[in-house]
Protein backbone atom coordinates (compact mmCIF):
# COMPACT_ATOMS: atom_id res chain seq x y z
CA UNK A 1 0.00 0.00 0.00
CA UNK A 2 3.22 1.93 0.85
CA UNK A 3 4.56 1.31 -2.53
CA UNK A 4 1.35 1.67 -4.22
CA UNK A 5 0.73 5.18 -2.87
CA UNK A 6 4.44 6.12 -3.81
CA UNK A 7 4.25 5.19 -7.53
CA UNK A 8 1.08 7.13 -7.85
CA UNK A 9 2.57 10.49 -6.28
CA UNK A 10 5.70 9.55 -9.25
CA UNK A 11 2.86 8.81 -11.95
CA UNK A 12 0.97 12.08 -11.08
CA UNK A 13 4.08 13.74 -11.03
CA UNK A 14 5.08 12.26 -14.43
CA UNK A 15 1.89 13.55 -16.35
CA UNK A 16 2.02 17.09 -14.02
CA UNK A 17 5.84 17.33 -15.73
CA UNK A 18 4.59 16.35 -19.12
CA UNK A 19 1.89 18.43 -19.19
CA UNK A 20 3.70 21.03 -18.68
CA UNK A 21 6.00 20.36 -21.01
CA UNK A 22 4.14 20.21 -23.87
CA UNK A 23 2.54 23.48 -22.95
CA UNK A 24 5.71 25.23 -23.09
CA UNK A 25 6.67 23.74 -26.54
CA UNK A 26 3.03 24.50 -27.59
CA UNK A 27 3.94 28.08 -26.89
CA UNK A 28 7.42 27.87 -28.23
CA UNK A 29 5.84 26.91 -31.28
CA UNK A 30 3.05 29.42 -31.64
CA UNK A 31 5.80 31.88 -30.99
CA UNK A 32 7.51 30.85 -33.88
CA UNK A 33 4.87 30.68 -36.03
CA UNK A 34 3.85 34.29 -34.66
CA UNK A 35 6.79 35.90 -35.85
CA UNK A 36 7.46 33.56 -39.16
CA UNK A 37 3.78 35.28 -39.46
CA UNK A 38 4.63 39.08 -39.19
CA UNK A 39 7.81 38.28 -41.37
CA UNK A 40 5.22 36.54 -44.36
CA UNK A 41 2.56 40.06 -43.44
CA UNK A 42 5.69 42.41 -43.81
CA UNK A 43 7.08 40.08 -46.95
CA UNK A 44 3.35 40.43 -48.90
CA UNK A 45 3.46 44.27 -48.72
CA UNK A 46 7.27 44.39 -49.28
CA UNK A 47 7.13 42.47 -52.77
CA UNK A 48 5.45 44.86 -54.68
CA UNK A 49 7.76 48.16 -52.95
CA UNK A 50 10.81 46.33 -54.40
CA UNK A 51 9.26 45.74 -57.66
CA UNK A 52 8.12 49.78 -57.93
CA UNK A 53 11.81 50.69 -56.73
CA UNK A 54 13.94 48.09 -59.02
CA UNK A 55 11.43 49.60 -62.00
CA UNK A 56 9.41 46.40 -62.63
CA UNK A 57 6.45 47.84 -62.23
CA UNK A 58 5.14 51.22 -62.66
CA UNK A 59 5.61 53.58 -58.86
CA UNK A 60 2.05 54.11 -57.54
CA UNK A 61 2.62 56.76 -55.09
CA UNK A 62 -0.65 55.93 -53.07
CA UNK A 63 0.17 51.96 -53.34
CA UNK A 64 3.80 52.66 -52.21
CA UNK A 65 3.07 54.82 -49.03
CA UNK A 66 0.22 52.61 -48.31
CA UNK A 67 2.08 49.03 -47.85
CA UNK A 68 5.09 51.09 -46.17
CA UNK A 69 2.98 52.44 -43.59
CA UNK A 70 2.02 48.34 -43.02
CA UNK A 71 5.50 47.48 -43.17
CA UNK A 72 5.93 50.29 -40.47
CA UNK A 73 2.68 48.92 -38.52
CA UNK A 74 4.52 45.87 -38.45
CA UNK A 75 7.86 46.27 -38.21
CA UNK A 76 8.34 46.44 -34.12
CA UNK A 77 6.31 43.06 -33.62
CA UNK A 78 7.93 39.94 -34.26
CA UNK A 79 10.77 40.35 -31.97
CA UNK A 80 8.70 39.05 -29.15
CA UNK A 81 8.45 35.22 -31.01
CA UNK A 82 12.12 35.21 -30.15
CA UNK A 83 11.87 33.10 -27.46
CA UNK A 84 14.65 30.58 -25.66
CA UNK A 85 14.16 27.34 -26.98
CA UNK A 86 12.77 28.64 -30.27
CA UNK A 87 16.12 28.67 -32.24
CA UNK A 88 16.98 25.91 -35.06
CA UNK A 89 18.38 22.50 -32.95
CA UNK A 90 15.83 23.38 -30.45
CA UNK A 91 13.74 20.48 -29.75
CA UNK A 92 10.47 22.13 -30.74
CA UNK A 93 7.91 20.92 -33.53
CA UNK A 94 8.03 23.90 -36.34
CA UNK A 95 11.18 24.32 -38.79
CA UNK A 96 12.64 27.28 -38.34
CA UNK A 97 15.80 28.83 -39.97
CA UNK A 98 16.67 31.36 -37.17
CA UNK A 99 19.95 30.04 -35.87
CA UNK A 100 20.73 29.35 -32.29
CA UNK A 101 23.20 31.84 -31.96
CA UNK A 102 20.61 34.39 -31.71
CA UNK A 103 20.20 33.71 -27.85
CA UNK A 104 23.90 34.85 -27.94
CA UNK A 105 23.74 38.16 -29.44
CA UNK A 106 20.82 39.69 -27.77
CA UNK A 107 22.58 43.23 -27.84
CA UNK A 108 23.70 43.04 -31.32
CA UNK A 109 20.09 42.78 -32.60
CA UNK A 110 18.65 44.81 -30.11
CA UNK A 111 20.25 47.44 -31.92
CA UNK A 112 19.64 46.38 -35.43
CA UNK A 113 15.89 45.96 -34.22
CA UNK A 114 16.02 49.75 -33.19
CA UNK A 115 17.58 50.23 -36.65
CA UNK A 116 15.28 48.52 -38.29
CA UNK A 117 11.90 49.95 -36.60
CA UNK A 118 13.71 53.70 -37.07
CA UNK A 119 14.54 53.12 -41.22
CA UNK A 120 10.45 51.76 -41.28
CA UNK A 121 9.26 54.60 -39.76
CA UNK A 122 11.16 56.92 -42.18
CA UNK A 123 9.97 55.15 -44.91
CA UNK A 124 6.44 55.10 -43.81
CA UNK A 125 6.81 59.14 -43.45
CA UNK A 126 9.03 59.65 -46.74
CA UNK A 127 6.63 57.34 -48.68
CA UNK A 128 3.55 60.02 -48.21
CA UNK A 129 5.79 62.87 -50.20
CA UNK A 130 5.54 60.80 -52.93
CA UNK A 131 8.53 61.18 -54.75
CA UNK A 132 10.19 58.37 -56.34
CA UNK A 133 13.87 58.67 -55.81
CA UNK A 134 13.35 59.41 -52.09
CA UNK A 135 10.82 56.75 -51.39
CA UNK A 136 13.60 54.59 -53.58
CA UNK A 137 16.05 55.43 -50.95
CA UNK A 138 14.14 55.36 -48.45
CA UNK A 139 13.21 51.33 -49.22
CA UNK A 140 17.09 50.30 -49.92
CA UNK A 141 17.70 51.25 -46.65
CA UNK A 142 15.06 49.17 -45.21
CA UNK A 143 15.88 46.03 -47.48
CA UNK A 144 19.52 46.22 -46.16
CA UNK A 145 18.73 46.03 -43.08
CA UNK A 146 16.90 43.30 -43.68
CA UNK A 147 19.59 41.73 -45.37
CA UNK A 148 21.70 42.33 -42.47
CA UNK A 149 20.18 40.27 -39.70
CA UNK A 150 19.38 37.66 -42.55
CA UNK A 151 23.42 37.00 -43.56
CA UNK A 152 24.15 36.85 -39.93
CA UNK A 153 21.26 35.46 -38.04
CA UNK A 154 19.55 33.02 -40.66
CA UNK A 155 20.29 29.69 -42.10
CA UNK A 156 19.88 30.26 -45.82
CA UNK B 1 9.01 23.17 -92.43
CA UNK B 2 5.44 24.92 -91.93
CA UNK B 3 4.49 22.13 -89.52
CA UNK B 4 7.17 22.85 -87.41
CA UNK B 5 7.12 26.00 -86.99
CA UNK B 6 3.02 25.63 -86.06
CA UNK B 7 4.03 23.30 -83.78
CA UNK B 8 6.84 25.72 -82.22
CA UNK B 9 4.39 28.76 -82.29
CA UNK B 10 1.49 26.12 -80.45
CA UNK B 11 4.36 24.97 -78.06
CA UNK B 12 5.80 28.35 -76.94
CA UNK B 13 2.04 30.03 -76.47
CA UNK B 14 1.38 26.58 -73.85
CA UNK B 15 4.61 27.21 -72.41
CA UNK B 16 3.85 30.86 -72.17
CA UNK B 17 0.25 30.39 -70.91
CA UNK B 18 1.27 27.39 -68.37
CA UNK B 19 3.78 29.94 -67.01
CA UNK B 20 1.28 32.42 -66.40
CA UNK B 21 -1.23 30.09 -65.00
CA UNK B 22 1.91 29.10 -62.14
CA UNK B 23 2.41 32.26 -61.61
CA UNK B 24 -1.65 33.30 -60.88
CA UNK B 25 -1.35 30.04 -58.61
CA UNK B 26 1.35 31.23 -56.80
CA UNK B 27 -0.33 34.81 -56.47
CA UNK B 28 -3.73 33.07 -55.03
CA UNK B 29 -0.95 30.50 -52.55
CA UNK B 30 0.67 34.08 -51.29
CA UNK B 31 -2.43 35.63 -50.71
CA UNK B 32 -4.22 32.82 -48.60
CA UNK B 33 -0.47 32.95 -46.75
CA UNK B 34 -0.76 36.59 -46.46
CA UNK B 35 -4.20 37.09 -44.96
CA UNK B 36 -3.45 33.48 -42.43
CA UNK B 37 -0.04 35.27 -41.23
CA UNK B 38 -2.29 38.24 -40.55
CA UNK B 39 -4.66 36.50 -38.55
CA UNK B 40 -1.94 34.28 -36.47
CA UNK B 41 -0.72 37.90 -35.78
CA UNK B 42 -4.08 39.13 -34.28
CA UNK B 43 -4.50 36.24 -32.98
CA UNK B 44 -1.13 35.96 -30.85
CA UNK B 45 -1.85 39.30 -29.39
CA UNK B 46 -5.51 38.61 -28.62
CA UNK B 47 -5.10 35.20 -26.52
CA UNK B 48 -3.48 37.11 -23.92
CA UNK B 49 -5.88 39.67 -23.72
CA UNK B 50 -8.45 37.02 -23.86
CA UNK B 51 -7.21 35.64 -20.63
CA UNK B 52 -7.30 38.99 -19.00
CA UNK B 53 -10.60 39.43 -19.53
CA UNK B 54 -11.90 36.27 -18.65
CA UNK B 55 -9.69 36.49 -15.67
CA UNK B 56 -7.56 33.66 -16.17
CA UNK B 57 -4.47 36.29 -15.98
CA UNK B 58 -3.91 38.93 -13.97
CA UNK B 59 -5.31 42.26 -15.91
CA UNK B 60 -1.87 44.22 -17.04
CA UNK B 61 -3.29 47.31 -18.80
CA UNK B 62 0.51 48.54 -20.19
CA UNK B 63 0.48 44.73 -21.33
CA UNK B 64 -3.43 44.72 -22.31
CA UNK B 65 -2.94 48.14 -23.92
CA UNK B 66 0.09 47.11 -25.88
CA UNK B 67 -1.75 44.35 -27.19
CA UNK B 68 -4.89 45.91 -28.44
CA UNK B 69 -2.89 48.40 -30.51
CA UNK B 70 -0.91 45.61 -32.72
CA UNK B 71 -4.76 44.06 -32.74
CA UNK B 72 -5.36 47.70 -34.02
CA UNK B 73 -2.54 47.72 -36.46
CA UNK B 74 -3.16 44.79 -38.20
CA UNK B 75 -7.02 44.52 -38.44
CA UNK B 76 -7.32 46.70 -41.82
CA UNK B 77 -4.25 44.20 -43.54
CA UNK B 78 -5.97 40.31 -44.12
CA UNK B 79 -8.87 41.44 -45.97
CA UNK B 80 -6.83 42.14 -49.72
CA UNK B 81 -5.67 38.60 -49.26
CA UNK B 82 -9.21 37.26 -49.99
CA UNK B 83 -8.68 37.34 -53.64
CA UNK B 84 -11.04 35.26 -56.55
CA UNK B 85 -9.76 32.03 -56.24
CA UNK B 86 -8.58 31.66 -53.02
CA UNK B 87 -11.58 30.09 -51.39
CA UNK B 88 -12.28 26.31 -50.42
CA UNK B 89 -12.80 24.27 -53.31
CA UNK B 90 -10.73 26.66 -55.80
CA UNK B 91 -7.64 24.73 -57.55
CA UNK B 92 -4.90 26.68 -55.32
CA UNK B 93 -2.36 24.65 -53.24
CA UNK B 94 -3.03 26.08 -50.12
CA UNK B 95 -5.15 24.58 -47.26
CA UNK B 96 -8.11 27.13 -46.49
CA UNK B 97 -11.46 27.38 -44.69
CA UNK B 98 -12.62 30.30 -45.87
CA UNK B 99 -15.95 29.71 -47.63
CA UNK B 100 -16.39 30.24 -51.41
CA UNK B 101 -19.43 32.03 -50.32
CA UNK B 102 -17.33 35.02 -49.28
CA UNK B 103 -17.12 35.65 -52.89
CA UNK B 104 -21.02 36.46 -53.18
CA UNK B 105 -21.27 38.66 -49.77
CA UNK B 106 -18.51 41.02 -50.86
CA UNK B 107 -21.35 44.15 -49.19
CA UNK B 108 -21.67 41.96 -46.24
CA UNK B 109 -17.89 41.63 -45.62
CA UNK B 110 -17.08 44.88 -46.27
CA UNK B 111 -19.90 45.80 -43.91
CA UNK B 112 -18.38 43.67 -41.19
CA UNK B 113 -14.73 44.68 -41.88
CA UNK B 114 -15.78 48.37 -41.11
CA UNK B 115 -17.43 47.30 -37.68
CA UNK B 116 -14.34 45.64 -36.84
CA UNK B 117 -11.80 47.95 -37.94
CA UNK B 118 -14.18 50.20 -35.70
CA UNK B 119 -14.36 48.13 -32.78
CA UNK B 120 -10.82 47.46 -32.88
CA UNK B 121 -9.71 51.08 -33.17
CA UNK B 122 -12.20 51.59 -30.21
CA UNK B 123 -10.58 48.63 -28.38
CA UNK B 124 -6.76 50.79 -28.44
CA UNK B 125 -8.21 53.65 -27.28
CA UNK B 126 -10.24 52.67 -24.89
CA UNK B 127 -7.67 50.33 -23.44
CA UNK B 128 -5.14 53.29 -23.05
CA UNK B 129 -7.20 54.66 -20.30
CA UNK B 130 -6.29 51.18 -18.19
CA UNK B 131 -9.83 50.36 -16.70
CA UNK B 132 -10.45 46.77 -16.73
CA UNK B 133 -14.16 46.92 -16.99
CA UNK B 134 -14.10 49.35 -20.07
CA UNK B 135 -11.31 47.23 -21.63
CA UNK B 136 -13.02 44.00 -21.12
CA UNK B 137 -16.09 45.41 -22.95
CA UNK B 138 -14.61 46.71 -25.93
CA UNK B 139 -12.64 43.13 -25.91
CA UNK B 140 -16.03 41.45 -26.35
CA UNK B 141 -17.71 43.55 -29.13
CA UNK B 142 -13.89 43.06 -30.87
CA UNK B 143 -14.30 39.24 -30.37
CA UNK B 144 -18.12 38.46 -31.04
CA UNK B 145 -17.35 40.84 -34.84
CA UNK B 146 -14.40 37.73 -34.78
CA UNK B 147 -17.18 35.25 -34.13
CA UNK B 148 -19.82 37.04 -36.84
CA UNK B 149 -17.57 36.42 -39.85
CA UNK B 150 -16.01 33.02 -38.11
CA UNK B 151 -19.57 31.47 -38.04
CA UNK B 152 -20.93 33.01 -41.26
CA UNK B 153 -18.02 32.31 -43.86
CA UNK B 154 -15.27 30.13 -42.18
CA UNK B 155 -15.67 26.06 -42.29
CA UNK B 156 -15.14 25.23 -38.83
Amino acid sequence: MQLMKGMTIVTALAAALSTTALVQAADIDDAIEYRQSAFSVMAWHFGPMGAMAQGKIDYDPEEFARRAEAVNAVAGMPWEGFVEGSYMGDNHGVETDAMAKIADNQDDIQQRVETFTEETATLAEVAQEGDFESSRRAFAAVANSCKGCHDNYRDN
